[in-house]
């Protein structure tokens, strides 16, 4: 940065605590194997496709008109797809959407944190969930998992007996561990949140419980969904999102399965007008495909499974590596890699992007197709010899 | 609302500040004739439509990865475009677009605004600023107008000064009044603004002066758009949108002209990915038939000239109606209704949706088609003899 910039940049009320920040985001580059963002790696087959095009071809006279604010087709149809992918009976009015399940986290975050509030997460876990509470002034605090990264049931439920968030997130399967949060666990938090305090707020107001499921049609099947769970708990909130095992991320289409009441909430912080026509016409065009977009999730299943027993098999400095247990598309793996950066750059010369990501020593690889795996294994071969060595 | 549906609002955290607050919005009816949200009335025509089919379709294979977070192609084409609107010329990286120009502004306050922070605007103007604050826990102050609704720059300073705010927001047109705002006013706040104290920043700092242009592309022929002043002022940033005179409300594109020092503090917040690739793609789409988008802006003038014309000849309980100069495609009459709910119900039972917003006593109607103008005179004047005499 030239002097001039800065010079510029000090001049700039800035808030105080972004000073010194940097935009969210892993680095974008163009390389033949990209493994690094947890997409699906199948394109949408030609049918999606003309679909997509055909749909938004039989709106686009509209747009000159505001889209529906309250999107009821589209929720109409997160409804129809929860009940065929989870076996959920939902209503429109307990189902919103928004531009990417980071719009909704957002939004729960208007809405439930702010000034005085904290949300508690336990870790590790989505490196974004701190910045919607730094864009949203909400506390953020840490209930720490157990070694293998299942959730320490009796930890969170102590801090949030503790801390008293307005807020608990947790993330099911989580990122970037891969871990699955069982139906059991995910009941002794909402009933103790049922009943436990917020801070700050009146007496008989209880923290909500936010489940990201945004990897979750990759789950192991016979797992529940905590959507099952929306009739029984007010203060349940689940978010989806289509950008992953639903390979539609450049759609940006993210919603939130939830109580009426929570959902009304949210309603009150969103911009208006803030899913467009196009959006719309195109998540609707993508549901009525969703078995094509949808199957390509049992492969990929699948080579997670062997990429996760290879990966076992690898050594590092004489050691076999650690593989983190994962429903997801994704594996966090390593677990004692001293110069995971190396790792990361020798992988990039190969023209494989991973990702550097959670805790210390380990690295996060996601599923790509049978042939890219089989770069990025032969790949990884070579570049551990190489590092180790070093 | 049941009692039960209250029991369980009552249980959720909600910010105790959004507590009994609902949703921003103007009624979405299914009506004959709308003249409530500013929109263009003109579809976009069939040669556009299939352009935005056709590149929403080529992109439609790459929708399982993630857009372009930096968009850099629609940026380049905000550029062009505004060199063509507005003779500026500007570089990619003195643009910025977002989910339309509301979440542009919501991007600025997230930014440059939050707790120990104001943002002062100049009453009556745009209904949506204080939700921004809101949203954002930025304090809200006003600096009043004068009475024909033209900024009261003396004021204003004034009020600059005092409240050392970090935002200035300026509207130029002003909604909902259609005020200009000359360039010679816009230039002393600046002035002003380079060297004015920032509450709560450090020494040096100083706030930023926003001006909202959702609507500048309907001005006279002739008049400078601020955007013409980015390279003198850092502290300057322009909002602007697709969704008025560029006929584009339903694909929800606004942007953000400015340094690009206010352009890095904003990529701090933005959310990643915010801006899909159907969004980018179709966006593109109607920047390839920019003067076909606006081939009705001329037409729209007129049509509000002959209106702001008619509207002065008509009167309600003896005396002429008010028409507050307007530079926008809307305009806001009256002045003295007493009874301004019943006149917007009464056209509204004649198919005809207008605005209640602004000072009480005054209405805001936007510019529709000819037909749809001559639908809106007639029902007025049938309602204004009725109203009057109840």
């Amino acid at each position: 940065m030239t002097q001039e910039t800065n010079e510029i940049l000090a001049n700039l009320p800035l808030r105080n605590d972004l000073i010194g920040e940097t935009p969210y985001g892993a680095p974008q580059l163009d390389v033949p194997v990209c493994l690094n963002v947890n997409e699906n790696p199948y394109e949408p087959n030609p049918d999606v496709c003309a679909t997509i095009a055909r749909r938004v071809g039989e709106i686009a006279h509209t747009l000159n008109r505001y889209p529906d604010r309250e999107h009821v087709a589209l929720r109409q149809a997160f409804a129809d797809y929860l009940a065929q992918e989870s076996g959920a009976h939902l209503s429109v009015d307990q189902l919103w959407g928004a531009n990417g399940s980071n719009e909704i986290m957002l939004q729960l975050f208007q809405a439930f944190g702010g000034p005085g509030r904290t949300a508690l997460g336990c870790d590790p876990t989505y490196s974004m969930y701190p910045e919607y509470a730094r864009d949203t002034f909400t506390g953020w605090k840490l209930a720490h998992r157990n070694a293998d990264f299942t959730l320490d049931v009796d930890a969170a439920i102590e801090a949030i007996q503790e801390i008293k968030p307005s807020m608990v997130i947790l993330t099911s399967p989580n990122n970037p561990t891969g871990t699955p949060l069982p139906t059991a666990d995910l009941e002794r938090i909402l009933d103790v949140c049922e009943h436990a305090d917020v801070s700050g707020a009146a007496e008989g107001v209880h923290p909500i419980v936010v489940v990201d499921e945004a990897y979750i049609e990759f789950r192991n099947p016979g797992t529940p969904s905590a959507v099952t769970l929306i009739d029984r708990y007010a203060n349940l909130a689940v978010s989806r999102t289509m950008s992953k095992a639903f390979a539609f991320a450049g759609a940006r289409v993210g919603y939130l399965a939830a109580s009426k009441g929570i959902i009304d909430c949210v309603r009150i912080v969103r911009m208006p007008y803030h899913l467009s026509a196009i959006t719309q016409a195109a998540a609707l065009a993508a549901f009525e495909h969703t078995d094509e977009q949808l199957s390509r999730v049992a492969h990929l299943r699948d080579i997670r499974e062997q990429t996760a027993v290879w990966l076992a098999t690898q050594t590092y400095q004489g050691q076999p590596l650690e593989v983190a247990a994962s429903e997801s598309n994704f594996l966090l793996f390593g677990g004692h890699f001293d110069k995971r950066e190396r790792i990361f750059d020798e992988l990039l010369n190969r023209g494989i992007l991973i990702r550097v990501v959670g805790p210390d020593g380990w690295l996060r690889v996601c599923m790509g197709t049978d042939d890219e795996m089989a770069q990025f294994r032969e790949a990884l071969t070579q570049v551990l010899r190489i590092v180790e060595r070093e």
